[in-house]
C-alpha cells in the first residue's frame, strides 16, 4: 500500500523550528513544563497549525490536543500517532516535540495523497508526559487508568496541579472523562529520540523498541540521632548520613554486578537537621530503579530494599521504606515491531531492537491497544537538557518510518 | 581567702527556674535564638534581676549584658564570669543559662559577704554564642576581633542579622565599639554543661577544660553531569552522589583510624538537580572537623581534603573546595586550671581535665586575657535538645567551684 509515499520534510522542518521558538531558552532548548504559560502557548500554536492544515481539532477533559483525519470508514477505529509538547524544566527541543510534528506530518501527507485507510488517523499531544505534575497524565486518562487519588498527591505537588489545571481551563472531574471507548483505538505508534548513546555508538538509523522498562520509586529514610558534632564521640553517634552513603554506593554495585540490563539512581538526599555542627538525625533518599522485565524488576527490588536495611543496621540506624509507585515493564506489540522493521527495510534504513530506558505514554496506552515505538539517534545521548540534539536527516528518517509503518500496520492489524 | 564562703543554692535555683520559663517549649526546653523575641525577653528579665540584686547593669554596642560588682579598687581590672542566654532553635534549659545564673550568684554571694577583692567582678551574658547569626559574636566584639566583614555574610544570613539587630536596638557601627581596653580584664571563667558523656561515664563531678578544640569548616562540591536516569548506562554516568557518599564514609574512617582525639561531621548534602529521574550533577557537602591541637588540626585538614579529591577522581568527578572558616584550638590558662583544681580539692569534688569539643566564648576571650572553663555532667550527653539535663546538685557543685576558683584566681593572677 503506497510504499512510494514520502513525507514533506521541508514542511515538517518549518513546523518543528517554529515550535522550538515557543518557550525557547538561551541555551537553545525549551522550557515548557506541563500547563506552564509556554506549554499552553505551544498548544495554542499546535491548534492553529492543525486548523491551517485543514485537519479537525479535538481536545478532551485531560487537555490532550489532537488533529483528526477521517481517512477511514466512519465507524472504524483510530490509529493514534503522537507524543507530547511539554518538556522538563530547561529541556531540549526534540524530546516529545519531534514525535508530535512527525505525527502531524503523517496526517498531512496521507490527506494530501487522498488515501483511504481501514482506520482513521489521529495525531496527539498528550498532557504532562514528563511528570512535572503527575506523569503520563494525558495517556493514563485516555487509557481509563487515571483515578481521583492520582490527583490528590501528585509528584509535582497538589498546588501546582490545581493551579496548572486552572490555567489550562481544565477540572479534576473533567480529567476523569477522557477515557477512550473500548475498541476505539487500532493502535498507538510513537517516534521519539533515543535519549541514550546506543544507536549513535552502533551507527544505526532506527531503534525499534521491544519493551519500555518498568520504573519503581521509593523514598528511603535513614533514621539516626541528632547529636552535637563536637561533643559526641565518633563511636557514640547514630549518623544517618552513613547508612544513606553506604547504600548509595552499594546500589550501584548491585546493579553493575548482578543486573547489567537495569539502572538505579539516587537522585536526591535531604538531610535533617542539616547543619554543619549537628550529626544528621535523618536522611531521606530518593531511589528510582528500572528493569526491562518483571523477573529482573522483582529481584532488583528485593536486592535493593534488603541492602538498604542491611546498611541501616550496620550503622545502628532505623530504615523507613516508603513505596511511591511503579510502572510495570511494558512489552511492545509484535505487530507494531514487524511493521516498523518492514518499513525500515523498505526505506533502506539500518535498525535494531532496543529497550526503552525512559518511560513513555505507550506504557499507559498498551493497556487498551497495541503499541509500538521507534527511536532516532541522540547526539552524545544528551537528554532533558538544552544540549539535546538529533541530526535533521535522522528526524526525517523517523517520520518516514512512522508513515510507512502506519500503512503497514493497517494491513496487518485491521482486516 | 574565704574558703568557707558558699553560694545561695536556693536563690540560684529560683532564678534558674524563672529563666527557663522565658521562651520555654512544650518539650521542656527553651527556644531563644539570638535576638529573637524570647531571647530579648530573657535579657530584659536578666536586667531586672541584676537591678533587684542591687548590682550595676551594663550593656555594650554588641548587646552583651552584664552585672557589675565594684568589689575591688576603682582602677583594678575585672574578673569576668559568665556564659550566654541565647539558645539554638529548640534547645535545652542548661546550655549557657546555667553559666550566667552561676556567675550572677557568685557576684551576689561576694556582695552579701562584703568581700573586698583585688579586682572587680562582672557577670556577663554574651551575645549570639550559639551562632544563630554570626557565632561567638559578643565575645569576638569584646576581644576586638569583630571585623565589619563578619557582619556582611554571617552564617545565619545577612537579613536575619540586620532584622535581629534592629529588634535589639543595635547598630552595625555600635557592634564594633564593644572591645574592652587592653589590660582591663583579669580573666574570664565560665561554668558550662559538658554536652557529652565523659563525666557521666567516669562518674566525675567536674571537668576542667584543658583546651577548646579548633573547628574548621568547608563546603565541598562534587561535580558530575546530569543525565537521564533511565537512558544513561551505569558505566557512562558521572554521578556526583558517588563521590560525596564515598567521601562521607572515608572521612569517618580517617578520623576513627588515625585521629582518635578528633571528630568530623558531614552535616548536610544538597543535591542538584535533585530529581528521582536525573543523575545528580552536583552534590554540595557541608564538612566540619575539630581537633584539640594545631598539629592534629593541620594533619586532619590535609588528610580530609586530599581524600575528597581522591574520591572525586575515582568517579570521574571534579571537586570544588571552599574553605569557610576556622577557630584555632585554644589552650586554657594554666593558672585558671590550677584555680579550678584547687577549688575542687577544697570542696571534695572529683575532677579531671577534659578537652571541650564544643566552641565557647572563651575562644575569643583567650586573645585578651587568661581564660578557664569547667564542665558539669550532662545526663546522657544530650545537648542542643529539650532532652538536655544536668542534676541540680551538679549545677550547684559547678557554681561553688566557680566561686572558689574566682577567689583563688585572685590570689594567683593579680598581685
Amino acid at each position: 500500500m503506497s510504499n512510494n509515499l514520502r513525507i514533506n520534510a521541508e514542511r515538517m522542518r518549518a513546523a518543528f523550528d517554529e515550535l522550538a521558538q515557543v518557550g525557547s531558552t538561551a541555551g537553545g532548548g525549551v522550557n515548557r513544563p506541563a500547563f506552564s504559560e509556554a506549554h499552553l502557548a505551544a498548544r495554542d500554536w499546535f491548534r492553529r497549525l492543525i486548523e491551517k492544515a485543514g485537519l479537525e481539532f479535538r481536545s478532551d477533559g485531560a487537555g490532550n490536543h489532537s488533529a483528526l483525519l477521517p481517512c477511514g470508514p466512519v465507524s472504524a477505529p483510530t490509529l493514534l500517532l503522537g507524543s507530547h509538547l511539554d518538556s522538563v524544566a530547561d529541556g531540549g527541543r526534540f524530546d516529545g516535540a519531534l514525535g508530535v510534528m512527525a505525527a502531524l506530518e503523517v496526517l498531512r501527507t496521507v490527506k494530501e495523497a487522498g488515501l483511504r485507510l481501514p482506520f482513521n488517523l489521529e495525531a496527539i499531544d498528550c498532557t504532562d508526559e514528563e511528570g512535572t505534575l503527575v506523569g503520563l497524565l494525558g495517556s493514563a486518562a485516555l487509557a481509563g487508568e487515571l483515578e481521583p487519588e492520582h490527583l490528590q498527591s501528585p509528584r509535582g505537588g497538589r498546588r501546582a496541579l490545581v493551579e496548572g489545571m486552572h490555567r489550562a481551563g481544565l477540572s479534576e472531574a473533567g480529567m476523569l472523562t477522557a477515557a477512550r471507548p473500548s475498541g476505539s483505538l487500532a493502535g498507538y505508534l510513537e517516534l521519539h529520540i533515543e535519549q541514550g548513546v546506543r544507536l549513535e555508538r552502533a551507527g544505526l538509523d532506527i531503534g525499534i523498541v521491544s519493551a519500555i522498562v518498568g520504573i519503581s520509586s521509593y523514598r528511603l529514610t535513614f533514621l539516626g540521632r541528632a547529636d552535637h558534632a563536637g561533643t559526641a564521640t565518633m563511636d557514640d553517634r547514630l549518623d544517618a548520613s552513613l547508612g544513606a552513603s553506604a547504600f548509595t554506593l552499594a546500589a550501584r554495585e548491585i546493579v553493575q554486578g548482578d543486573f547489567p540490563d537495569c539502572v538505579v539512581n539516587v537522585g536526591r538526599m535531604e538531610f535533617a537537621p542539616g547543619a554543619f555542627n549537628i550529626v544528621p538525625a535523618r536522611v531521606e533518599l530518593s531511589l528510582e530503579f528500572r528493569a526491562p522485565d518483571e523477573g529482573q524488576f522483582a529481584r532488583l527490588d528485593s536486592a535493593l530494599i534488603e541492602r538498604a536495611g542491611g546498611e541501616a543496621g550496620r550503622f545502628g540506624l532505623e530504615l523507613r521504606t516508603e513505596f511511591l509507585g511503579r510502572h510495570s515493564p511494558t512489552p511492545m506489540s509484535a505487530a507494531a515491531q514487524d511493521a516498523f522493521s518492514g518499513a525500515c527495510a523498505d526505506l533502506g534504513l539500518s535498525h535494531a531492537p532496543l529497550v526503552s530506558g525512559a518511560g513513555h505514554d505507550g506504557q499507559s496506552l498498551a493497556r487498551i491497544c497495541p503499541v509500538g515505538m521507534i527511536f532516532v539517534p541522540s547526539a552524545d545521548g544528551a537528554s532533558h537538557s538544552p544540549r539535546e540534539f538529533t541530526r535533521w536527516e535522522d528526524c526525517v528518517n523517523g517520520a518516514e518510518v512512522l508513515l510507512q509503518a502506519s500503512l503497514r500496520f493497517a494491513e496487518r492489524v485491521v482486516r
